[in-house]
């Protein structure tokens, strides 16, 4: 691509930064009476209200909706690899892009499942994406650099990828999408997404580097110690968010990064995967903290640095199912949540109109 | 009716009991087998892999089917009202029941939006139902007498009422539906679900009666000293399901048990919804163990009766959204997740058919 035709992405983060708001305390006011109305014992749908709630005041509105949900998968690779983190091979990272586009994969099902559509992003695969019609190509650069040598990126390639996401987020929004979904695909990025945790929360890489995909004993000792000699080597870096990326993050982490700051501003609710989109979640709130209010926290994973990382976006998990797959598979399965909420939102008669009498015992005339 | 066309109850119920068979074990290692060779880290679907599993297992088949999904809500009252246990008035039942039959209330958005069906029995509502032309009528009588003083109802209309439980189950098996959500309206029906509770697990009426739809205190007192009352008055017939149902129980509760037996009967799976559907579900697992295998805990509710239920039943719930309600809102939440993991689980490529790289790296010819 020319030069000149790349997007300048700290001027479009600058200007999707300018155009968040918080959620309205207004319409969650408005939205909590007209719950109250409804023809349920008060707050007996539980979370089910809450969220119908919290879609009301994204979007200004008392008849919110989950219009043309849509799923953005980022791939990238991930140079820390070199260092023994993963038990796949990196090359799965581009087979499981083509798995994407030939619709065998989870998410396909599971996307296909919620009526959501899927979108796949190559925002830094390492090597060749075969049969490919359907993928958007917008590679940073063909995988990060391994941030325990150097830094994963530079930071103008960290805003570049942010850039990629915020285009995607609007794109959507301008399609009327209300309801984005973010997930991920790089072989290697619990690692860097465990590097970016401790960068984020100060704890201590033990505390928040698991077993990923699958890594055994010794490849754990390799992931923590990997995180360790990152955070050391790029201690002067990782005092801002983009700092963070830039040293230790990776380019699909970036993307889904962008797509919450870009969906906060749109006033679309991002639905967010599991440990390593929450990551994303959390820089974008370090970016902004009302990016807060658009995030739904899709699922608890069993990585034990994704716990701190809700705390970060002050989000409650929907879902608790040992989940540890990435590809916004939690994301999938929580859509149908939001959608039921907002169906009993809008939908519910209230005592009044269906004449049933209240808890007082009183029906209106 | 006339005498002469009632069902038999004790017949279907004995006919039923004789066709229930546990999931099948070589079935389960079959699709664990399969789950292990789709392109995806071994386990790291976690719930949603064993719901399709156990879904396998059920249909004995590697590939289970979420098909013509529907929600039986039976709708009965309650003499124990009369001792003042529930901040609505009794005639909330047959006004909630008019509101479903219009599409009004929470079951009728939540089922529609989880694409599944909902069929509304009037099994014992005390008063008469208006505009009703698709309510099904099986009242067993006009509600229950009150508990605290008589046997909530005898062990001839436990068995009727059952039988229509099983009846209903029977027909949606006839019309190739393949799983079951079950639902009540009942006010005071938290009473009833609380004494069988302390009835099935010998727990204190103190540790097992909560807020309902919301009790405040006075009435938290009104409801455990009828509890106790209850049991105490009670005590000689509370040594078998069939005895609990009748000195304490109320007739949705019996319907509800029905759908339980039939559907494991049918191989069906059976969605539980809250408190007063696993009390059902309990006294169905009391009556035939297997049918466990054939239960799927919609969620965990807020009253405090239901986690010793769920040890009975032997089922994790999949949602904690402290939603008590009722009506089956809780199954129909969970449907889309059941479909969710039947999606990912047959329409998923293999390692070997994508040319992805498993853990060791291999790739298969």
């Amino acid at each position: 691509m020319p030069e000149i035709l790349k997007v300048d992405g700290a001027r479009l983060l600058e200007a999707t930064l300018a155009r968040i708001e918080p959620a309205d305390a207004q319409w969650l006011v408005r939205a909590q009476e007209r719950q109250s109305q409804l023809t349920k014992p008060p707050g007996s749908l539980g979370r089910l209200e809450e969220i119908a709630i919290r879609l009301a005041a994204m979007q200004r509105t008392l008849t919110p909706s989950v219009s043309k949900p849509a799923i953005l998968l980022f791939a990238a690779d991930h140079g820390v690899c070199e260092e023994g983190v993963n038990p796949y091979p990196q090359a799965v990272t581009a087979q499981m892009v083509s798995n994407f586009l030939r619709g065998g994969a989870a998410i396909n099902a599971l996307a296909g499942s919620a009526g959501a559509g899927l979108q796949i992003v190559d925002i830094g695969v390492a090597s060749e994406v075969r049969s490919a019609e359907k993928l958007i190509r917008r590679p940073v650069a063909r995988g990060t650099k391994n941030f325990c040598r150097e830094a994963a990126m530079t930071r103008e390639q960290a805003l570049e990828a942010i850039a990629v996401g915020i285009e995607m987020a609007n794109d959507a929004a301008a399609r009327r999408c209300t309801l984005l979904g973010i997930g991920e695909m790089g072989i290697g990025n619990t690692t860097a997404a465990s590097a970016l945790t401790a960068a984020i929360t100060g704890l201590a890489p033990g505390a928040v580097v698991g077993r990923g995909t699958g890594a055994d004993a010794a490849c754990m000792v390799r992931k923590t110690t990997a995180v360790e000699r990152a955070l050391a080597l790029h201690r002067a870096q990782i005092h801002d968010p983009i700092g963070m990326l830039a040293a230790v993050g990776g380019f699909e982490i970036a993307g889904m990064c962008g797509v919450c700051l870009a969906g906060a501003a749109n006033r679309c609710a991002v639905v967010v995967d599991g440990f390593i989109a929450t990551a994303a979640a959390a820089l974008a709130v370090r970016l902004a903290q009302p990016v807060q209010d658009y995030l739904i926290a899709a699922h608890h994973s069993s990585e034990p640095g994704h716990r701190p990382l809700l705390n970060v976006i002050r989000q409650r998990p929907l879902l608790d199912f040992d989940m540890r797959l990435g590809e916004g598979s939690g994301a999938a399965v929580a859509i149908p949540i939001v959608r039921a909420a907002v169906a009993a939102f809008n939908n519910m008669a209230t005592f009044s109109s269906a004449g049933v009498a209240n808890a007082e015992g009183r029906t209106a005339p």
